[in-house]
């Protein structure tokens, strides 16, 4: 992607968004494989090759750095769906979210979640969407068929996606299996239509 | 064994099944604070009060010591509920599946499961219980659920239980919040009743 790992002596250090950038990648990079605990600000300085006080002249420490990564991040994941139909819709947020688990900067927030439990950092991200389903850009999603009416009365719309989220996450880091469309559509129909015969 | 005094009588080291319980449950503690990586023998004898050779001399290596920590816990979990009803025991089952994760083995095998990934250990447990889904206990419910007709026809009961695992896990580890009895009724009804008015 950028030319800044080369030995060439030519190879300037990136400045300004580059550098911002290059060290939010090393930084995922570097989440994604050791979790929180073990990131070092030398380690993510030499990955990214940058000089680690230019590092530290942006972010005092590792939270505040790990902290605009992540933020960077998410953003990207708030893409709202509108297909027309709670079930396109909720195809391509479930898409969004398989394949969110793929990427490395997916696999360092699910690490940090799943592993590291109640810390601080996710806090900090989950007070930042409010609603916190905000992260995954489904508040819209489901507002548009409460609309339409195609939602169950007394039906919780977080839990439809946490239900879903939480399928999602346990096929990929549990049962470690790939998550096809096809999975995905049996997914949500068992979720909007359920798994009972009606008799 | 050896003439070395302490000033009070020494505690007789733990023997035979004690000691195996007692090894069992402090490489549980640890898996469940640390992980897999960072557990070391020597840290497990320290905590359980016995000699490390004492382990060496029965567990080659750290993920044996592990392996059988583990399988003694999941043998605990195979308990099959019997209500007389699917939602009834899909109830027993998402309660059992709940309290776990609030365990220390439970904390532990989550840990390693979701932390580490791809994982020998969590294979070698996993060929243990065939079909996987045996792990919960599972399987004779839905075979008896199937029995009775309550199922939907096409819908495949791994995809039930995996789900319900997964809404758990998120309702835990991501959500950070209380599986109370209340949530796990909401959340077996939307599987079986699914989420999407008819019209």
């Amino acid at each position: 992607m950028t030319a800044t790992r080369s030995k060439k002596p030519a190879a300037p250090k990136p400045r300004g968004e580059a550098f911002v950038r290059v060290v939010a990648e090393a930084t995922l990079e570097r989440l994604a494989d050791q979790g929180f605990e073990r990131l070092t600000i030398p380690d993510v300085a030499q990955l990214a090759g940058v000089n680690k006080t230019s590092i530290y002249r942006r972010w005092p420490d590792k939270e505040a750095l790990v902290r605009e990564a992540l933020a960077g991040v998410m953003k990207h994941t708030e893409v709202v769906p509108d297909t027309g139909s709670l079930r396109g819709d909720l195809l391509a947020l479930a898409r969004t979210m398989a394949d969110a688990t793929q990427t490395r900067a997916g696999k360092a927030i699910f690490r940090i979640a799943l592993a590291e439990g109640d810390h601080a950092l996710l806090r900090a991200l989950a007070a930042r969407s409010q609603p916190r389903a905000a992260v995954f850009g489904p508040a819209a999603v489901m507002q548009r068929a409460m609309a339409r009416g195609e939602l169950k009365a007394g039906v919780e719309p977080t839990l439809i996606l946490f239900t879903l989220a939480g399928a999602i996450l346990h096929r990929v880091f549990v049962e470690q299996s790939e998550v096809t469309d096809d999975h995905l559509a049996q997914l949500i129909d068992l979720v909007l239509l359920g798994a009972q015969a009606r008799r």
